[in-house]
């Protein structure tokens, strides 16, 4: 009921064994779980984060990059079937923004973004102090938002998406340019396709002016993007997390300073940008809110 | 309820006279359409739509850059204490977007952008059904959406938002870029400082190329702008009005391509781009739309 984190379990999801040994081995964690805590607590309700297209509604989990094989499977019933309690699935994001929301760095705000720069750059909505989801249930796509409708090609295939800019290949597509300047840096020393973000992060830390303008242009870009979102809703926080955000500030000061710059004053003014708290934990702790607010509101 | 006029009048705001001689108008002619409807109807709640940022909940029309001399008006309190029934303020683009979402092109869709192509770009946003304002009520802002972070300037003073691409001067500055070429066109004969997008509207009607790539550019960035959204709110809908969407299939034809061409496939599929139906009514329908909700949640 207030985030606390009583009990946790990580197994690796082996999703190319195929969908019923990876539901198996839900429900073996689940009922080991279950078992450790049922004399302090019930169960009532259990909520799933997955990372993919899911109807919430009906409970199946439609598609994922990487979630190979996993195409209109009926999650919710098969792991309801089994258990005594009711079960809630949503995307991964959309859980972890929950999190973040209710017990992590968006507390005390309804009006809510939340950014996971990674690999990709991801985004789950809050509004009214619920996750917003949109008409078929896939909204929340702030990593294709456009900055640049002739920029440089996403990996969505389209043009100018702030992922294009700031997901991980956007970022390295960046240093490498600085790089060919020749001007003198840690990074030159490295092979290049070893570099990542954090070797970035580090570098920057220790002064690198390459690297730290790399994570400041990360920044305008990400400023950008979050101008057109606050613009259109208003928001009261946006919490930025994922593991290019291990930058900081590096990153976060500048986007603050190209929101600023971008956005209408009156909406600039309601409006914060933070890291976020919970780290990994984000995702489950938002699941388990999931499921607490739809044990409140049976319907 | 059903959103059938019973009765319309229509009066020049005289804003330059003050805000009391604007208010006492509105009193007057308030009374009057009161008198001649009471014997078939009992008023039991008034909508208003104002042009600017509106605090709705407290009543309080804040400022708008048409109502020069309004700076915190209280609006609602000022009316209802004339009145025998109670008042509702809001933002006169949520208003239209409620109209037309209830009783216009939107109706069946809960989540739904209306945009007003004139002077400016406009924006109303409907999620869950209702009107959705934001934080601090100034949501909506849809025409300062960024299409190209180091794109033309627009009336905010910032780069690159959609309404410095299709707001009207947007739109004519690229007709005068077109002009320039020397190509034939009807256009050619008019004084350009007189010009209207009514004008090019009129042209391209009459098969003018020049006037049709003026047109189909403005649907080209009105899609990119809507990608954006559409990849964020899953919207259902997306209603376009005002003068300059008269121009009807020639904005909105290539409006549409745009936005299949920019917006992810799941998104995409699930949105229809209309024209809008209400025309300049939709404000005045939504206005009382909202008004009926107040009444029917009695807060």
């Amino acid at each position: 009921m207030d985030g606390k984190v009583v009990i946790q379990r990580e197994i690796p999801t082996q999703v190319r064994m195929g969908v019923e040994h990876v539901i198996d081995r839900i429900k073996k964690v689940v009922h080991e779980m279950t078992q450790e805590v049922e004399k302090d607590f019930t169960i009532k309700a259990m909520g799933i984060g997955m990372p993919g297209q899911i109807d919430v509604k009906q409970g199946i989990f439609i598609e994922g990059p990487n979630m190979p094989g996993w195409h209109c499977v009926p999650l919710v019933e098969k792991l309801e079937g089994q258990t005594e309690f009711r079960v809630i699935m949503d995307n991964d994001a959309n859980v972890a923004a929950l999190g973040e929301a209710v017990f992590g760095a968006g507390q005390g705000a309804t009006e809510l973004l939340m950014v996971t720069l990674g690999t990709g750059v991801g985004g789950g909505l809050i509004l009214h102090g619920k996750v917003y989801r949109g008409a078929t249930d896939v909204g929340g796509e702030f990593g294709h938002t456009i900055i640049q409708y002739d920029g440089p090609v996403c990996a969505c295939g389209r043009k100018g998406c702030i992922e294009a800019f700031i997901g991980t290949r956007g970022i390295l597509n960046r240093l490498q340019e600085k790089l060919a300047s020749g001007k003198d840096s840690p990074l030159q020393k490295m092979e290049f396709n070893r570099i990542t973000p954090r070797d970035i992060s580090r570098a920057a830390g220790e002064g690198d002016q390459i690297a730290l303008e790399v994570l400041r242009d990360t920044g305008y870009y990400l400023g950008v993007a979050m101008a057109s979102v606050v613009n259109l809703l208003n928001l009261e926080k946006i919490v930025v997390g994922g593991g290019v955000a291990r930058a900081g500030d590096l990153i976060l000061k500048p986007a603050r300073e190209s929101l600023d710059q971008h956005v209408l004053e009156v909406s600039g003014k309601a409006v914060q940008v933070v890291g976020a708290k919970l780290g990994g934990n984000a995702g489950f702790i938002g699941a388990a809110r999931l499921a607490m607010l739809m044990n409140d509101n049976k319907d």
